[in-house]
């Protein structure tokens, strides 16, 4: 039994045909999985009957890379749904598990954003996470060019305007107090317009009267999810994320991490428990570890080296590396680019560990960066569960390589070891909303807060 | 048997309690209707087996009227879920119903939109249709303060920017041809680039360089729906839209919008049957012509006059009516206002006529200025028939007054005559698309049209 009071939480990422960025050419694999809604049903609904906590999908707002040469084989996990479209065709179809959406600052604006999150939220029953990024993607800029004429934003001004981006969504979310309806029909009065509130926002990025024209939902108002990892992401998180997706590679990493961002929040007056913190994990697991590394092994053959230098090449910001020799080290003095920090680090951090070009990218080829794990069900576990009892997480973002068999695996054989380890609840989580199967608090709306203070006075 | 060579197209308005203002108020509906989503699922679901071609939903971000006096009584109906996220929902819970979500131009971003839409519409199998607004509510400029400062676009703009925005999102719903995947797990190859294409997009208002991230849909595109009946609206429409949801009184004027319409896109080089004119019609029927007017009584003794008179001032773009007679006119002499043009004509029309502002109001309580009916289902359908063989119809978009009642009502009483008749096929519509189902063709992608002239010559 483990020493913690709280169980681990579970997510699932949902992508495609699996994480891995060969999966889509395994045997096993429905090459065109990501744009089946059937195949994300049926994903939905295995992991919400086997007591996963969350669905999570990242997002992008381009097709990334078309002048690459390698583009036509590097595509293909990328292709899929539209985030808030797909999980909501996945909450009717659903009841109970949570439906956590990446949706970007950068590109879109403040009122459609909370409404859309907000009309889900209620749809749904309160099962809803928004993962706020701030798109490091130098395309997606391409896209939008009307207010920024296609240029990115540079890194720091990207998180300015999702500091304030985020205020303003969070006003929004408090339109309505939670009994502003009264429903009178003799009367004809339909609601409490005392409890109707503005967001009354005025800022250097945007001006947002609201109200918004979306009630709050059971759960209140949507959990918020971050993944940004550098100094500027880890602030903001540490500041307002109900849960991080994290991505590390070892114990140390991931415990500095996590008492990092609990102590920050900490300081700035928040409960560390209201944080959770889920760093994700690529598992391949078989019956035994001989059959789970060569299950990996069946996977990594299938990475073309051109895809593989693409993927690299890709997490550096698009630095060329088309001319080193694959089986040499990785250059020390690579140009700064606009790229994801967090990666750009982890992948150095790598690279002076002495892996070479090709070792790096399948290194990476897994899960973009995120942990592996190869073992029996028993290795696995051990390694979860240190992370877990070490305070390195509070759950884990669980990236299966490939689907439906990665999922497969994972329920059938790492499950039934987390239950029986007492990790994970033997029957099943509770909870109605997502924040009561994250442990996350009911948030009082503000005016309540406000009243209650004059009442106390 | 009707002397038309295609049936009538029947699509249902979606609307909380219903159409009616006061329809929140009867004693048969569910007050908070609109913000459960059990009400839409069985709605759609009901509507779908009736036979329904498409069901379709209004849009507005804003709160509107906040300020107003009677705010408190007036806001019941709009308080609904967000479209988009309300109809991919439905989507999992229907498979061959249309699903038509209204959508505006002026507080979104092209590529946001094209995806989020061409989104659904892949995960619906081809069932969507956008219907194209640019908003007439003055509160909802006072959400987007970013670009716009909070001030409303005048109509004209409002256009330019809309006419603009749907050439950027037809580009980008034609990034891809049909056969771009090629899926090939031998090579490694997951598709042929050559069919991928930009979108290119260097406008007045927007630059976009595309391709969109989802692919086209087995029906190629979202079907383009238009309302807008102004002179600019109607040129729009003439020039792009595939369905029209049309708002008129009378036969003669909607004999005179359909051939104007039909006959200025056939100028235009279109064909005038790939456009279908859906005109709104609330009906309040009854096994004989007695009971229907009692159930048009009974709702309009629940409009309360000031909700009456609020009504008539917002659709009059916000005139102070307040000092005047409730039994005398309206003055000739009313200010002009930014608000939509075709609804103020049909008030000063009505006007005119003789009618009070008490009897403006009442009349235009069933369905905001739609065109209503209260009879027998024979008196019903005779009006229909009238309209649909008089080519002022291709069919209707139904705006039931209340919900569920209106709609069981039209499902037993109004559709076994238009079946009996032969104006509905007896055996239900086929089609898998929405574009089968409303006869619209196939829009094959641009690119095979140039690649067929090549051949040709």
């Amino acid at each position: 039994m483990t020493q913690r009071t709280e169980t681990l939480k579970l997510g699932l990422f949902l992508r495609a045909t699996g994480h891995h960025i060969a999966a889509w050419r395994d045997s096993g694999s429905q090459a065109d999985a990501g744009i089946r809604l059937e195949h994300f049903v049926d994903l939905a609904r295995k992991a919400e009957a086997a007591g996963f906590d969350t669905l999570f999908l990242a997002d992008s707002v381009s097709v990334r890379g078309i002048d690459a040469p390698t583009f036509d084989r590097v595509i293909a996990p990328s292709l899929s749904f539209e985030p808030l479209t797909l999980l909501s065709a996945l909450a009717t179809v659903t009841s109970r598990i949570g439906l956590i959406a990446t949706a970007s600052t950068s590109y879109s604006e403040p009122f459609n954003l909370a409404r859309q999150f907000a009309s889900l939220d209620q749809i749904s029953g309160g099962r809803v996470g928004w993962n706020l990024v701030t798109s490091s993607d130098p395309d997606a800029a391409k896209n939008f060019g009307g207010g920024h004429q296609g240029e990115q934003a540079a890194h720091a001004d990207r998180y300015s305007r999702a500091r304030e981006f985020h205020e303003v969504v969070d006003k929004l979310w408090d339109s309505w107090e939670d009994d502003t309806l009264l429903l009178d029909k003799d009367s004809g009065v339909f609601l409490d317009r005392s409890k109707l509130h503005r967001a009354d926002h005025q800022g250097e990025h945007f001006h947002v009267r609201g109200p918004l024209n979306v009630l709050r939902s059971p759960q209140g108002k949507p959990v918020l999810v971050q993944a940004g990892a550098s100094d500027d992401g880890r602030a903001l998180a540490a500041a307002t994320a109900e849960a991080i997706f994290a991505a590390h590679q070892n114990l140390g990493d991931a415990q500095a991490f996590y008492s990092d961002v609990k102590s920050c929040a900490a300081v700035l007056g928040r409960k560390p428990e209201h944080i959770k913190i889920l760093p994700g994990v690529t598992i391949f697991t078989a019956p035994t570890s001989a059959e789970a590394h060569a299950k990996h092994q069946r996977l990594q053959n299938l990475v073309h080296p051109e895809v593989g230098l693409s993927l690299l090449s890709g997490l550096l910001g698009g630095v060329d590396l088309s001319h080193l020799p694959l089986d040499g080290p990785l250059p020390q003095d690579l140009p700064a680019t606009n790229a994801s920090k967090s990666r750009q680090q982890l992948i150095l951090q790598l690279a002076a560990e002495g892996l070479s070009i090709r070792e790096l990218y399948l290194r990476l080829a897994g899960a973009r960066g995120h942990w592996t794990l190869v073992g029996s069900p028993e290795e696995v576990v051990d390694q979860l569960q240190a992370w877990f009892e070490g305070y390195g997480a509070d759950g884990f973002n669980i990236l299966p390589p490939t689907y439906p068999e990665g999922l497969d695996d994972f329920i059938a054989l790492i499950l039934p070891e987390l239950k029986r380890r007492g990790l994970v609840p033997a029957d099943g989580p509770t909870g109605k909303t997502l924040r009561e199967r994250l442990g996350l608090p009911y948030p009082a709306h503000p005016a309540t807060l406000t009243r209650g203070v004059l009442l106390a006075v």
